[in-house]
């Protein structure tokens, strides 16, 4: 669809939604991204063309929002996707990775069957805050053998400085807000 | 991609898992085929088929698996993505839609502006139970004036007659367990 090259840019289509979740916060919200047909289309097919020859065979992505962009940008490569899901949903046998929060920890898992060793992997989410998140789904790869080939966020919140926190594995963001 | 016409039956990629949520049930686990780029790619494009003229222009998905297969088939169809999210999720203005579970209730939200009046629309799920998450589904779509053209499952589970629960609208499923 070649409407999608006429999206110049992806920042017309995201929200900004004051005082949520809490006050003070500035949301960025990706809905309006995801209604626009030749938007989300654009953002996928921006992914798409990055990761085509990079020899990636699964995409994980990060329940939930990560989900949308994991599987469009998957289907439309041709390659798996794989969910790295909140404590208890996943059915089958997990791995599991603890991470800090502002207040406490929580704990993400992945299905010990999803990655192959030595596969070529790419961690994607909608947006990348502190990092804490996109750093414990790559540890989930990584602890079964598989390799952080990229971690990708549709948005970058650049004054949280999650990239920093990737402990230098490759990192891309399509929209960036400083 | 060819190859995911030789995908004969997708029952092959579904997984069962015994005593999940808990004792007694077997759980259809959607993951294996997920991560199979050939059996997802065959369930998006079987169901691509079915709604290309449909004149269905937004598919909505229910959180959190729903993502998964609404925002491919979205992505392949070339229409907007809509997320129906549990209460407190969405950032911006929504209307709400309650429905019961086995021990008390719970509620759904889609934002206000997700979808326009008269719009023709595809509510998606990854496996329809007892339906009543997607009844409310569609009552968030028709409360906002929009119509549902379709309700679609990849997995419908038979003998929980979900389906009966959807008020005479079409229903269809691409995998039948009884």
């Amino acid at each position: 669809m070649s409407n999608a090259d006429a999206i110049a840019d992806l920042k017309d289509y995201i929200r900004d939604v004051p005082d949520f979740p809490k006050p003070g916060i500035m949301f960025k919200d990706i809905t309006t991204l995801l209604k626009h047909p030749y938007a989300f289309r654009s953002s996928i097919l921006q992914l798409a063309d990055r990761y085509r020859s990079s020899g990636i065979t699964k995409i994980v992505g990060i329940e939930s929002r990560g989900f949308i962009f994991a599987s469009a940008l998957a289907y439309e490569m041709g390659v798996g996707m794989v969910p790295v899901r909140k404590l208890g949903k996943l059915p089958a046998k997990c791995v599991q990775e603890t991470y800090e929060l502002e207040y406490g920890t929580d704990v993400v898992e992945m299905h010990c069957d999803a990655v192959e060793k030595n596969e070529s992997v790419l961690v994607l989410d909608d947006v990348i805050a502190t990092g804490g998140t996109m750093l414990a789904a790559c540890k989930l790869v990584e602890v079964l053998g598989a390799n952080v080939t990229e971690i990708a966020a549709v948005v970058e919140l650049e004054f949280l400085e999650g990239r920093k926190r990737l402990e230098n594995r490759p990192f891309f963001s399509l929209i960036q807000y400083r």
